[in-house]
């Protein structure tokens, strides 16, 4: 069993930086699993912590290959994951699963759903499956997320799975954090299927037509040659790689190695042109801008002076009272006023 | 002549606002594009006169249908306007054609272009073409231009058209103050075309594949089915509006028509619905928080401890010396610390 609650009945001693820190670093599973737990801890007391643990493991991250995954709702995601990820723990790699999902908000996120839905690759010992942290804010949890994601390459996983149920905007949190990105879509074509969500066509390294098994087979190669097109015509989401379509099938095994000798092929072609050491920097600076952005933000509008204007001024700009400029102005007059 | 240089030899009496207020509802040209002038000044003693002018001439805006236009260079777009233009001051219209390019740096923007490019439809005593305002930073030429498009329509222009040259992302600041958006192909299909700039298939409510005349006719046919395959798979940028393909040719007229016909539907379908009315609420909303958003932001990163420290933060960043969140919370303290 590797899947570590943290609602376990075991009775806990504190740890220090230091036992998280040489836990982490070598591997132990229920150190890990802790330091998680810290880092997903919404108190103000764990976060300086759980920052010096992550900061201290952080030149013992970044070497396991880092994969997105996500499809709508119904495409198969945990099956491919449990046949995909027992072949990879099969061929000798270790792996980690995680999760991002802004509407998993029960204390300790689905984890019960996680085992319950991979029940063969959590039982696997070099497989690591870590439910999604809680939250309803999407940057926060894709944040915890990430950090995760440092702290199960510093614990050895050399292979990081990162799944998103596609909830909002929580493709783009996936996508700025992965090297590769792989969609699953359903088999068939034309008017059976929704429209992809925006720019998410644009994200893909890989798509794979899923469930081309039995008798959507023929449909599957159908989407395929479709799906092609699309994908031909929109930019690429990598330099230098062309995005590919293939089939593939969860419940069969059929097209699995394949997916991952295209994962291979790309950190092969990639990894000495230095497209994703390149990529990773551009994550690590876009995530600084991002929190400085989210923070600015939250600010602005919990300020009691904006608060207290805010629907006045949105009314005014609805009613034709005021120009954006001038609402703008008013707002941020309010902010610099009483700071 | 339906052009106004900013650099005109006449000599210039000063506008009170009371002035540029009544010239512009009175649908004075003259009055018009001095009006536009003034949004565009860069001086701080300009701005409030412009805003207030703005404010005033609020109430008599929004009357007009607004189109976006865009399409790769190459594709045709001036002959295209110049053609689609003409028939709309044809049929009784008074049409505003207005421009994004944040890289037209000269004073007085790209006027001699338009000018030169769009010859007919200048010479229009219905028609009125403003270059893009200077400036090399998006946001500011877009806004400009917005708040240009919202004068014309106090004029009394029932039709503008904004186009843009496509660089960077002015399509998305296009799409941010149209309701209604046009994207201009090349007629081929495959290899023969460049992959289309991220998300903006997902913006089309229109795409014509242009330049569809004599030898390229079949060309175009082709690229049309190819670009219906594209724009099925992917979702609408117009709620209950599903996103058309057609051919046009600039140079012949073919499919032009049409192409107004499709826009006229889409008022037809949409107005009643209250869609249009609820895009731009939505997209008054989104200027007042981008307008913050960016302030923000410019104060944040011009703050001389945030600079000073930026570069040293970011290098740590990329050693792996610090997480992203600690790089933030060390310029979140710099900018408090002194503020």
């Amino acid at each position: 069993m590797s899947t570590l609650s943290t609602n376990t009945s075991t009775p806990r001693t504190t740890l220090t930086v230091d036992d998280y820190v040489n836990g982490v670093l070598a591997g132990n599973r229920t150190v890990l699993a802790r330091a998680i737990t810290l880092l997903e801890s919404s108190s103000s007391l764990h976060e300086p912590l759980a920052q010096e643990v992550l900061r201290r493991v952080l030149p013992e991250s970044g070497k396991a290959k880092r994969i997105g995954i996500t499809g709508v709702p119904g495409v198969g995601k945990s099956t491919f994951i449990e046949t995909f990820g027992t072949m990879l723990v099969g061929k000798g790699h270790k792996l980690a699963v995680l999760t991002i999902d802004p509407t998993s908000a029960r204390s300790g996120g689905s984890i019960l759903g996680d085992k319950t839905r991979m029940q063969k690759l959590s039982r696997e010992p070099n497989a690591f499956i870590r439910p999604s942290p809680a939250g309803h804010n999407l940057g926060g949890v894709a944040r915890k997320t990430r950090e995760a994601m440092l702290l199960c390459e510093a614990a050895g996983f050399d292979i990081v799975l990162v799944e998103t149920v596609g909830v909002g905007q929580s493709e783009t949190a996936l996508r700025s954090m992965v090297d590769f990105f792989l969609l699953l879509q359903l088999p068939g074509a034309g008017d059976e299927l929704q429209a992809m969500k925006k720019g998410i066509v644009e994200m893909v390294d890989l798509m794979l037509v899923n469930k081309a098994d039995g008798e959507n087979r023929s449909r599957a190669e159908l989407a395929r040659a479709e799906q092609e097109i699309v994908v031909h015509y929109l930019e690429s989401a990598t330099p230098e790689w062309k995005p590919q379509v293939a089939l593939s099938s969860g419940l069969t095994g059929d097209g699995i190695p394949q997916a991952w000798e295209v994962i291979e092929k790309f950190y092969r072609e990639l990894e000495p042109k230095g497209i994703i050491k390149r990529r990773r920097q551009q994550q690590s600076i876009d995530w600084l801008t991002d929190l400085i952005a989210d923070e600015l933000h939250r600010k602005f509008y919990q300020h009691p002076a904006v608060s207290a204007q805010l629907a006045s001024v949105k009314g005014a700009l609805l009613q034709g009272e005021l120009t954006p400029m001038q609402g703008a102005k008013k707002l941020l007059a309010a902010f610099s006023g009483e700071k």
